[in-house]
């Protein structure tokens, strides 16, 4: 499966900080970084205000960047419940952006992201931050974390993609195979 | 504080079953049912998929029936993870939707409804459901339970609102008294 040119946005999703990213697919595993940036909402504002902030950001990054695909962070369901619940309410503002565009998301646990970007699940940020300045290239580490976190989903996705459509296109031919069995022909003709 | 023709929209978030209602605020505490519904999204089909319809029927309400405010029941923190984490996902939306239309949302616990309602904040759904039917007049038990849910959220913000106002107003006084205790005169003129 050739990737190249395809445009994934990453989202490091949370309603005080959210990081955005978009990178752009080149050969074998090359990733080229297009954009990156913070969203802040003030945490003092009402939570229909901060969505309506948020909703209009990632809307105007949709738009301006034309992702082919989100990758997003899935939620860490523990810690502070009310901040969880935040960022839940974030993530179904920013799903509904991509399904009103017609962009796929998936999504990625930190562990999978971990280990896509450093081979280790439980690498920490400092050893993340390293890699993905070095994966993209980039003249200085990315700032903030939730900007490098971004692009490392982003990043992800681009290299995790192939394996994903390979499983599943494997998985097709073999149903096919079940479905197409030849049938012994009855008359002459087959 | 008179909330006459004051329009509420009641909501009980969920992503596969979401209980809408409309209902009308009359002379003191009467409150006339104008619409009830529940929006279902299959729990098979994608998450974005389920937002986008949410959204859809929710926007839609909120276009047809034009509501001055949005009341919603505040998610209950405890229980299965996944289902609470999708109806923050919806929550999200649906706060969004009120946002890009500047309709305001308030948020009521579980307990403050059947407070308002009933009179106990304990009260079982056989109890809130009969509760009210009598209230808005109707001729049958509204179902499924999530319709009657919807239509207690939009009475308790009926009922809530003119004290919360006379609350937020009476603390209002008291900051203005405060700020504008009279001087002394220090001259003959005042």
């Amino acid at each position: 499966m050739n990737l190249e040119g395809l445009r994934v946005m990453g989202i490091d999703p949370g309603l005080t900080r959210c990081g955005l990213s978009v990178i752009q697919a080149g050969k074998g595993r090359q990733v080229i970084p297009v954009a990156v940036g913070v969203v802040r909402t003030p945490s003092d504002a009402e939570l229909a205000h901060r969505l309506l902030r948020l909703s209009h950001a990632v809307a105007e990054w949709m738009d301006d960047y034309k992702p082919d695909v989100v990758a997003m962070e899935r939620i860490f369901e523990r810690g502070n419940v009310s901040t969880v619940m935040q960022t839940a309410h974030a993530v179904g503002v920013m799903v509904l952006a991509a399904a009103e565009r017609d962009i796929p998301v998936h999504m990625y646990t930190p562990s999978e992201v971990k280990k896509a970007i450093s081979g280790n699940g439980r690498a920490d940020k400092k050893q993340m931050t390293a890699m993905i300045t070095r994966i993209l290239g980039l003249s200085a580490p990315p700032k903030p974390a939730d900007a490098a976190d971004a692009l490392a989903i982003a990043v992800c996705h681009c290299w995790r993609a192939p394996l994903l459509a390979r499983g599943a296109a494997a998985a097709s031919l073999a149903a096919q195979g079940a479905a197409s069995t030849p049938r012994n022909p009855v008359n002459g003709k087959a």
